[in-house]
């Protein structure tokens, strides 16, 4: 047996009787090395070793910690009980109310935290364009938006394969404009519209607000949307359009493969169903191996294509985009007669931005402290959560999924903690049946602190209570 | 006969006789004194005398100039042609793709001229909020709008003699924003909206958009809405919201007195109307004097009130608001699923400057500025376009509303003029039902050059090509 490999079953050991407990720091590589009489090099081969097998992960800067015995991933069956849906529940309401307050830990808000943000380059690039365009900042931009931002989002599709002109491009107050504009533009009063389920509560309340009727098609924890399901609904269903998140779906994180894109794509097209993609989180890949966007695999102009910097620059810019295909007329003018256009000065700071900065160098890092802040979140509901909880995996995106364990309900879970200072969403927002009465997403979005561990114990607590 | 009345004798024969034609400058005072061999004083006193007269209008730092022959204003009855309407027009389209263009003089836009607006102040406030809040520039402001602009906006409304709490007001993308999310919160598909005849295209658009019926009621030059026929209308029709402008309505400029506010108020509660008021304009009369909102008279909470920063301080900002008494809860909401809200750095700029800065002092300049570019474009229209043509004489806001001779047709003179580069609003758009089209609305928003004179002379001859 070769050193390391001693080390390493030394440290198995430990492990397995529990001497080292799931995210415990292992000790350094000086002190293993000390410890064992062998040299750094061999400690941090054996501290690789464990790595590989998933019993450890190392975070930059830190050291090497006791992987969480990761809770299993939410049942693919939506439970059988049945509460309010996500339109007429009064938790809606608080969700709101809640996003005004700063005095609530926004567990809730599936946004990173500005922290994790580039504002250095951000706010010079905002400084810049207030200096030199004065002008520009206080009159109106087109309503479609400048031209300069527009290449720059075309410039970023090619860079994912997918062609798109400048001029299809439609600049909106984040990607919730784009689909409640796109939804607007295609559907009438009474169509019914697709969905998957579970689905973020902001799509089911843009559809219900438009008096459109909704059918759910399963997404599947790890395997994204069922898209067997999905050409049965619209065979027997006439479907005007159906709203998709195929990448790292919100709440589950799940991913739909390649194939079932465009098996999906030639399905809708098939039946006459437009598809309305909202890729926002397709960028924040933990991997960095970034899932194609949909537009990437259509050849049949059936797809409306919806996009923001909400989840990777800023949420506060209010800045997103359609690519609108031959929509893009139409898209225009619901855009001009419902807020006239995007706001000049962000539009000339963030082309600015995307010009002279390396997206992808911002991105790394923000991956990378994404999937750091999910192992802590699911270290923290394994260690303090009750037994039984289980937890969505996802490989990207700013949201954990959470299902507690039978007698468990979300919507109790979110008031009790909502009365402690701590914001989460309650997952029957996520279902326009009332689904999900068990479940609750939490964001992965802010950087692990002592005031998060603490938030997180008392969370489980509070879980632990209602099954007492 | 005193001296002064012998100078303003001889002047005015010269203008009867054409020797000091409408637009020509009076010679300076200096030149009247040594002319006449008189002191500057009695000069000064002849020409008092010619503009209390009405024969010559003063115009700061520059002199007397012989006052236009103001064309009548336009008939009050819409005249029988009937062509495509607001909503279908292929106008429209022409109109959203002129917004894109920097090659089109903008006498299309009721918006004022960025050299017409607090610049320096406003960029400076811009500046400093970036510097003081980089983090909450970047993060999301609360759905409703950050409570600072809040308080400011309800500030402003108490000035104006009306009470209002910065918790009913909600931040919107302009008014635009809000008479959309107020007719989407209020109306269902089918149901009936009262609007006035003509009025602005984007409130026809954005009825249409959401599949209401629209139902006219006449606002009449220099009287406003006719409020008999509207109780009239209410009588017969179940009408659910009346969209109205009763302060320098867009596109004639007229203003609806006090008396009649408080008896289109009273007819809508009796009737179970809601009123939606848009008073973009109201900040704008021309003499100082502000006519009051709606708000004001509201004795019964029937009225869901919009206004917008856009067109005193900043279009560029994208900032309105709405004060919305008991549907602020459901407006939150209906922003919150459409655009989520308003940019946070616009916001905390718009409060500081509104905190810091006397907005009076701005409206002033502005107010002076908007009357002498009105009157100038009278004089250019008086001069240069065909006799017959009438236009509208509003005491404020940032339009003027013209009517061609008998033979003239607007949307070919808004297509002509475009082909030189020439932006103007074809009146056809500023009815549902395709009247005015022998009107046009030109916009009083630029400062006065040789450039619009020019514009103004093509325009004229364009119109006269048509009669000839």
């Amino acid at each position: 047996m070769l050193l390391y490999e001693r080390l390493a079953g030394s440290l198995r050991g430990q492990i397995a009787r529990g001497a080292l407990r799931a995210g415990e720091r292992l000790p350094s590589i000086r002190q293993l090395a000390l410890g064992h009489g062998l040299s750094a090099a061999t400690a941090v081969q054996a501290c690789l070793q464990l790595e590989r097998e998933g019993l450890v992960v190392a975070r930059p800067r830190s050291g090497y910690y006791v992987r969480a015995a990761v809770p299993p991933p939410p049942a693919a069956k939506p439970p059988r009980r049945r509460v309010p849906g996500a339109v007429n529940n009064p938790a809606l309401q608080e969700v709101l109310d809640m996003l005004a307050r700063s005095d609530v830990l926004p567990l809730h808000s599936a946004t990173p935290s500005p922290a994790l943000l580039p504002q250095a380059a951000l706010t010079a690039a905002l400084s810049r364009s207030l200096r030199h365009h004065p002008a520009a900042v206080l009159d109106y931009a087109p309503p479609q938006g400048l031209p300069a931002l527009r290449r720059q989002i075309a410039r970023r599709y090619a860079q994912l394969g997918a062609a798109v002109s400048p001029d299809e491009i439609v600049i909106t107050a984040g990607a919730m404009e784009g689909i409640s504009l796109a939804l607007r533009t295609l559907a009438e009063p009474g169509d019914v519209v697709l969905v998957e389920t579970p689905t973020y509560h902001g799509i089911l309340q843009a559809v219900a607000a438009l008096r459109l009727k909704v059918l759910e098609v399963p997404n599947l924890p790890g395997q994204g949307i069922d898209v067997a399901r999905l050409d049965q609904l619209l065979q027997q269903n006439r479907v005007r359009a159906a709203v998709l998140v195929p990448n790292f779906n919100n709440p589950l994180g799940s991913v739909t493969g390649d194939a079932a894109k465009q098996a999906l794509l030639a399905s809708c097209a098939r039946h006459g169903t437009v598809v309305i993609e909202d890729d926002v989180y397709g960028d924040l890949a933990w991997s960095g191996e970034r899932p194609s966007p949909l537009r990437r695999w259509d050849t049949r102009g059936n797809l409306i294509s919806c996009g923001s910097f909400s989840k990777s620059l800023s949420p506060g810019l209010r800045l997103g985009w359609i690519a609108a295909g031959a929509w893009t007329d139409a898209l225009v003018r619901a855009k001009y007669f419902s807020t006239v256009g995007a706001a000049s000065l962000p539009q000339l700071a963030m082309a600015e931005y995307l010009q002279k900065h390396d997206l992808e160098r911002h991105l790394r890092r923000l991956r990378r402290a994404l999937a750091d802040n999910a192992q802590r979140l699911h270290e923290a509901i394994s260690r303090h959560w009750p037994a039984g909880t289980r937890a969505s995996e996802p490989r990207g995106g700013l949201s954990l999924w959470l299902q507690l364990p039978e007698g468990g309900d979300g919507q109790m879970l979110f008031e009790a903690a909502l009365e402690q200072g701590i914001g989460t969403s309650p997952g029957v927002l996520f279902s326009s049946r009332g689904d999900y009465g068990d479940c609750l997403r939490l964001s992965c979005g802010m950087p692990w602190d002592a005031r998060l561990e603490q938030a997180l114990k008392k969370l489980g607590q509070l879980a632990a209570r209602q099954l007492a």
